[in-house]
C-alpha cells in the first residue's frame, strides 16, 4: 500500500506545488515596481484563477485589493504561500504557515546558507519547522514558481512582465532565480514554449530533483530543462532521472562551474560548495542526463535530445552526416563536434550511389555540399531522403546558407517535408533568418542560431546514454573486514601489529600498506609479494624474492611516504637493504616527525607502464571510479577517468580510452602493449567496493601493468 | 616616388576592386532566380548610381535592360567585372576582360585549386593572363563584392536580396562566399553595419590581405571583420596587419581549422592546405589580430576589441571586474573566462571602500552582486562608476538578468551612460530582450547575446597585442655556415668527413649529430661534448669525460635514432663502450638498413628535466620557433608552444610558461626548480635562424635543464 500513499503524497504535492487552487503571498508589497510588489501583479496580469490573499499586515489594500493581517486570519488553508518578506520575517512566516497547515512554502529571501553563521542558523530553523509541522518548502532564494498552463505566475522574477507566455510541455528547474526568465523569454523568441518553471533556490528542503519528479506523472510534460549550480541534492536528482527515463522523458542540463572560479561563486552564491566538475560530468551522464555546455544549447537542444534514442550500450562511435548548401557555414559545426568526439563522416560507397543514381552531384567528401548541385528543394529533399535512409549515419545535419533568409522554400522546405523520418535530424541556419526558424520550430524539427550550440547539442544527445541503476549502499559495519585482523597471508612473522588506533582521526582511519594489501587479495587484485620487517633490522632476512628490492615506510601515519624519504627503490643486496631501513627510519624520524617501527620489502616490479586507480564516496554523488595514468600528467592536464562506482567490464574499457596518457599503453608508436583488460578487470574490481564495504577512499598506485596481467605495488585506503 | 606610384596604384585598385564607375556582368541571366541572375536584379535594386553592362550572347535583353554580347563590343572599358560564367567559359571571359584593358574581374565559378588536376590547369591559365595583362583578380569560387555606401552590390548571395541595407564603417572579407550574406543579415538584426563584404574566394591573384589592404587609407573603414578557412596569404595579410595596426585599425577574426576533420575540408572546399590550428593561432596572434571561436563573437565582438588598447608588452594578466543583477548569469561567462586564462577578480580593498562610502551593499566577492542593492539605476550607475575607475581592472563586464527584457532603464541605461568611460564596457544581457540589445549598439556599447560570445570576445580582445614587426629572411646562401667544413672544436682526429651529399634528397639535406652541434656553437647554445669514433672501434678509447657516457649512432640518414636501435645510454667503462657501437652498428644495419660508420661518444647529462625546442619554416606562415616538454608528453596532449622567428626573451618566456608539461621545471611541488632562464635564452637563439640562415628544420630533443643552465643533448637539422 506504500506505493499509492506515495503516488497520492506526490500527486499532493505536485498540485500545492504548481496547481494550487488558493495562493497566500506573505509580505506583498503596495508597489508593483518593487520585487515584493510583482507576485500580485503578474497573476492577476495572467488572470489565475484560484484565489490570492495578499498578506500586509500595515496596509489595508494592496495594488487595489484587500490586504490581509496574517495567515492565521485567512478564511481557508491555502494551498501554496509565497514568502515575499525580507529575511528577517522570512522564517516567522514560514512557522505562521507551517502552524496553518499549509502544505508548501516558497521563500524569496535570501542570508541563509550562504549568509555565513547567522545565515545557517536560520536555514537549522527552516529544517526545523518542516520537521515540526510537515510544510515543504521551495528555497530560500526562489524567485517563484511559475505554471504557465494554469496561469500560476508565483514569482517575482520580471521577465514575466510579459503579455504572451509562451505555453508549452517542457518543464524546467533552476538553482538561479534568473534564468527562469531567461529561459521563458529567450525560448519564446525561439518558439519553444513551458509548462512549468522553477526556481529552486537553496533547497534547504525540496531539492531540484525532488520538485522535477513531482511531475512526472503529468502527461502536459514531455521533458525536462535543469540549470544547476550545484549537485547538492543528487541523490534525489538520479532518483528523478531514473524514474524520467522510465517514462521516456528526456532532461537536458546545463551545469555551471566547469573553472574552480565558478565554483567558488558557486559558494558565495548558494552557499553549496561545488565538486570537481568532471564528477558533475560522470554524475549527469550516468543519470542518463543530456549535458550541454552552451547556454543556448541549453535552450534549443532539447527536442533534439528527445529524438536521439538513449542506448545502454554505446554500439559505435555515433556518426553525423551533413548536408549543407554552403561548405564554410557547415564547416563550423563539424570543426566543434570534432573538438567534441563526434564524428562527421563522408557517405558510404552504397549512399553515393544512390546520390549518382538521383542525379544528385556529390564528391565523396566529409560533407554532402550541394553547392555545384544547386539550392533548389528538387535537390534537398531527395539528398535528404537518402541521407535519413542511409544505415551508416545516427543523426543528419542540414545546414543552409543565405537562401534561409528569403527563400526557405529552396533549403529550409525540404528539412520541414522530413520532420518525419526515424532518423533524428537537425537544423543549422547560417543567415539570420528568423522566419525559417520559426517555420521549423513549429514542424519541431531542432533548429539552431548559432554554430556552437549546434555542435554541442548533438553531441550531448549522441553522448547521453541509458542511466546506470541506482546502488544501494550497504551500511558502514563495526568489522566490515574480518580478515583485517589476521596477518596477511604474504607477510613474514616479523609482523608487529600494533597500527591500530593509531592514526584514529574523526571517523576515519588510514590503514597501513599491508592492511590495504589484505584488501586488494578479498577484491582479487593481484600485488605484489610484500614482507614487513623491524625498521631497525641490523642484518639481511631471507626473502623468498631476489634482489634488487623496493624497501618502504609501513606505517598508516605516513599517506605519502615518498615526500618524506620513506622508499628506497633499487636495492641491490642484503647490506643495501639495512642500509636502506637506517635511511628509511632517520628520515621518516626527521621529515614526518614520527618513529618508524616497521618497514615494507618487495621485489622490484616492471611492466609496459602504470596506472592509478582510486575509489571515493564522494560527498554529493556518492562513490565513484577513477582511472589516470599516475605521476604528474595526471595532475598537470588533469587527464582522468570518472564514473559512478560500481561499473562493469565495458565501462572500464571505455574509462581506459578516455585517459590520453593511457595510449602509451595500448601499443602507442609501436611499443608493446600492456594487458589492458586486466587493467579494467582491476577497475571493474575496486569499483565493487561501492556494494560491500565501509571504505571511504581508496587508491591503487602504481599499478603496474605489465603485458600479461597488472600488479598493485602500492595501495592507501581510508575507512570510514 | 616608388610609394607615391604604389599609393596611386593601391586608390586605383580600391576604386575598380569597390567603387567601381561601371561594370560588367559576364554571363548574367536573363531568370532572376538563378545565381547568375541576381548581380543586374541586386545592383538595381540598390540603386547603383554606375554603369551597369550585362552580357549574355544569346539574348538581346535581360531582365528588361539590353544585353551586350561582348566585353570587346562595349562602348567603354568598364572598371569591374563580374564573371558568372559557368566554369567552362570563365577562363575565356578573364581573358577577353584582360585584353580588353578590365583592371580587375571578379570569377563566380568554382572548380579551379579544389577540382583536381583539370583545375589547378585553369588556374594556372589564370594567372597567367593576369601576368600577360594586369588585370586582377577576386576569386574564383567568389559570391562577389559589395560596397553598402556606394550600393555596389556585384554578388550574387542570395542574403543581398535586402531591403534596407546594413550601411556602417566595417569592412569584412571571407574565404567562405555564404559569410558575406551572415555577416550582413546577423549584423543587421544586431544593429551592426559594414562600410563592404568580399567573398574572396580561392585567392588564385588577389588576397584577403591584399584585398582589405587596399582599403586600408578609406577614412570611413575603422575595423575589420575576417571569416578564414585558411592561411594561403599569410605574407599579405601580415603586411596588412601590420599597416592596420599603424592606422589603429583592429582586426578581428575567425578562422575555421580547429579540428583535423576541418583542415581537410578546407582542402576539398578551397584547394587549399590548411596547417595545424596552433600555427594559425601563433600567427595571428603575432599580427595582432583578435582570433575568436565562436560565429556571434565575430559579429559582436569588433566594438570590443577597437575598444581594448593592444598593448606591445603584457604587463600582468589582464584582469576582468564584473558587475551584476544575476549571480547564475554572470558566473556562465566567468566560467567562460577562466577557461580561456582570462581572470576575473574581486575589487580592492580601496575599490570596496568607495562602494561602501557609496551606501552600495556588495560583498568582497569575485562578482559585484548588485541582487541585494537592488536593481536600481541609481545603484548600477555608480558602482559602474565605482568599477570603471577602478585600477585593478582592465575591462568591465556587466551582466543584467530579466529586467533588462522589460525594464532597461533600470540596469541597461546605466551602461549606456557610461559609455564614454576610459576603461572598455561589455555587456550581457542574460534573458531575450531585443529592445536592450538595439539601444546599447546604438550607443557604441559592445553587447553580448550569449555567455559564450561575450567571454569570447572579451578573451580576444584582452589578450591581443601590438603585432610584431615582419623579419626581412636572409636568402640561402650556397655556403650557410662556412664553420661547417672543418670538425668541432670538440670532435676527435677519428672523424671521417664522409656524409657530405650522402642524405641530398631534392633541395633538403640532413645535418648528422656533429654537424648540427658546429649550428649549436654559431648559435651559443651549450651542448654536451661530443666525441665521434669509428663504429668498427675494437678497444677503448681514451675520453676526456668520465664514464657512464652515451653511444649514439652518428649519420645523417637516421634522423630517428632510437627507432634504429641507435642508441645506448649509462655505458659503464670501455668495454662496455666497444661492446655498445657493435650492438648500434649491427642494430642499424638490420632495422634501418644502413652501413653504419660512425659512432658519437657524449657524457651522461642529467638535469632537473628536459624540454624540446624546435624551429622550422612554415610553408605558411614562415619561420616559426617552438617550445615543449618533449616525449610522449608533447603528442599525447599537443602540449606546445609557437610563435612566429625570431622571439625576444620576454616572449620565449611565455612560451615557457604555455606549455603545461614544463611546470614540472618550475619547482612543482617543492621540487627544485630549472634555469628557466636559461631555456629561454636557448629559445631566443634557436628564433635567431630566421635572420641569418638557410634552415629549414631545427630541433634539439632532448635539451637537457639543468639547476644552472641548459645543455643540448641530440640535435637535428635539415638544410633548405
Amino acid at each position: 500500500m506504500r506505493s499509492s500513499v506515495a503516488t497520492e503524497t506526490t500527486r499532493t504535492l505536485r498540485q500545492a506545488l504548481l496547481s494550487p487552487r488558493s495562493v497566500v503571498i506573505v509580505g506583498q508589497s503596495n508597489d508593483a515596481g518593487k520585487t515584493a510588489g510583482r507576485p500580485l501583479k503578474y497573476l492577476r496580469q495572467a488572470g489565475y484563477a484560484g484565489t490570492i490573499y495578499p498578506i500586509n499586515p500595515r496596509r489595508e489594500t494592496v495594488l487595489g485589493e484587500r490586504a490581509w493581517p496574517s495567515v492565521a486570519a485567512l478564511p481557508e488553508v491555502p494551498d501554496h504561500a509565497y514568502i515575499v518578506t525580507p529575511t528577517e520575517g522570512a522564517v516567522a512566516a514560514v512557522a505562521e504557515c507551517g502552524a496553518a497547515g499549509v502544505p508548501v512554502a516558497t521563500i524569496l529571501a535570501n542570508g541563509f546558507a550562504e549568509a555565513g553563521e547567522a545565515g545557517r542558523a536560520r536555514e537549522a530553523e527552516l529544517r526545523d519547522i518542516c520537521a515540526r509541522t510537515g510544510i515543504r518548502l521551495i528555497g530560500p532564494s526562489s524567485l517563484g514558481v511559475v505554471n504557465l498552463r494554469d496561469k500560476v505566475l508565483l514569482t517575482a522574477n520580471a521577465a514575466f512582465a510579459e503579455a504572451d507566455l509562451p505555453v508549452g510541455r517542457i518543464f524546467a528547474a533552476s538553482h538561479s532565480g534568473t534564468m527562469i526568465g531567461a529561459l521563458m523569454s529567450r525560448g519564446k523568441a525561439r518558439g519553444i514554449g513551458f509548462a512549468g518553471l522553477v526556481s529552486v533556490g537553496n533547497e534547504v528542503d525540496l531539492t531540484v530533483g525532488e520538485i522535477c519528479a513531482a511531475t512526472l506523472d503529468d502527461p502536459d510534460i514531455d521533458g525536462y530543462v535543469l540549470f544547476l549550480e550545484t549537485l547538492r541534492g543528487a541523490h534525489a536528482l538520479q532518483a528523478f532521472a531514473l524514474a524520467a527515463a522510465a517514462r521516456h522523458k528526456p532532461i537536458i542540463a546545463y551545469k555551471l562551474g566547469r573553472s574552480s572560479e565558478a565554483r567558488e561563486l558557486a559558494v558565495s552564491h548558494t552557499g553549496a560548495l561545488a565538486g570537481e566538475d568532471d564528477v558533475a560530468t560522470a554524475f549527469l551522464a550516468d543519470c542518463g542526463i543530456a549535458r550541454v555546455d552552451t547556454f543556448d544549447g541549453l535552450i534549443e537542444g532539447l527536442p533534439l535530445v528527445a529524438r536521439v534514442p538513449a542506448a545502454r550500450e554505446r554500439p559505435r562511435k555515433p556518426t553525423v552526416g551533413v548536408v549543407t548548401t554552403t561548405g564554410g557555414g557547415a564547416t563550423m559545426v563539424v570543426d566543434r563536434l570534432a573538438a567534441s568526439g563526434i564524428a562527421v563522416e563522408a557517405p558510404s560507397a552504397a549512399t553515393l550511389a544512390r546520390f549518382a543514381a538521383a542525379g544528385i552531384d556529390v564528391a565523396p567528401a566529409r560533407l554532402v555540399d550541394l553547392t555545384t548541385a544547386g539550392t533548389r528543394y528538387d535537390v534537398m529533399k531527395p539528398a535528404l531522403d537518402i541521407l535519413l535512409t542511409a544505415p551508416e549515419f545516427d543523426l543528419i545535419l542540414s545546414v543552409v546558407g543565405s537562401s534561409a533568409r528569403f527563400h526557405p522554400e529552396l533549403a529550409v522546405q525540404p528539412i520541414v517535408d522530413s520532420r518525419a523520418a526515424a532518423k533524428p535530424l537537425a537544423a543549422f541556419l547560417v543567415p539570420d533568418a528568423p522566419q525559417a526558424l520559426t517555420q521549423l520550430a513549429h514542424a519541431g524539427v531542432p533548429a539552431f542560431r548559432t554554430p556552437e550550440a549546434c555542435a554541442d547539442a548533438i553531441a550531448a544527445a549522441l553522448r547521453r546514454r541509458a542511466p546506470r541503476p541506482m546502488v544501494a549502499r550497504a551500511r558502514p559495519s563495526p568489522s566490515p573486514w574480518p580478515g583485517l585482523s589476521r596477518p596477511s597471508t604474504s607477510s613474514s612473522g616479523d609482523l608487529k601489529k600494533d597500527v591500530d588506533g593509531r592514526h584514529e582521526a574523526g571517523h576515519d582511519r588510514m590503514l597501513d600498506e599491508l592492511e590495504a594489501g589484505v584488501l586488494m587479495d578479498r577484491l582479487g587484485i593481484a600485488r605484489a609479494p610484500a614482507l614487513a620487517f623491524d625498521a631497525a633490522l641490523t642484518h639481511a632476512p631471507d626473502l623468498p624474492f631476489p634482489y634488487p628490492v623496493a624497501v618502504k615506510a609501513l606505517s598508516a601515519a605516513i599517506a605519502h611516504k615518498t615526500d618524506f624519504g620513506g622508499v628506497a627503490l633499487g636495492v641491490a643486496d642484503g647490506t643495501a637493504l639495512v642500509e636502506a631501513a637506517r635511511r628509511i627510519r632517520t628520515s621518516v624520524a626527521e621529515r614526518a616527525g614520527t618513529r618508524l617501527d616497521r618497514v615494507l620489502v618487495q621485489p622490484m616490479i616492471s611492466g609496459i607502464g602504470e596506472a592509478l586507480i582510486g575509489y571515493r564516496v564522494d560527498p554529493d554523488v556518492g562513490p565513484l571510479v577513477m582511472v589516470a595514468a599516475g605521476g604528474v600528467m595526471t595532475e598537470i592536464y588533469a587527464d582522468r577517468s570518472l564514473r559512478l562506482a560500481p561499473v562493469d567490464l565495458p565501462v572500464a574499457h571505455e574509462m581506459i580510452g578516455e585517459v590520453k596518457g593511457l595510449r602509451v599503453l595500448a601499443g602507442y608508436r609501436g611499443k608493446p602493449a600492456g594487458d589492458l583488460d586486466a587493467l579494467a578487470h582491476a577497475i571493474v574490481a575496486l569499483s565493487r567496493l561501492a556494494h560491500d564495504h565501509a571504505v571511504a577512499e581508496a587508491e591503487i598506485n602504481p599499478l603496474i601493468v605489465k603485458h600479461d596481467g597488472v600488479v598493485a605495488v602500492d595501495a592507501l585506503v581510508r575507512w570510514i
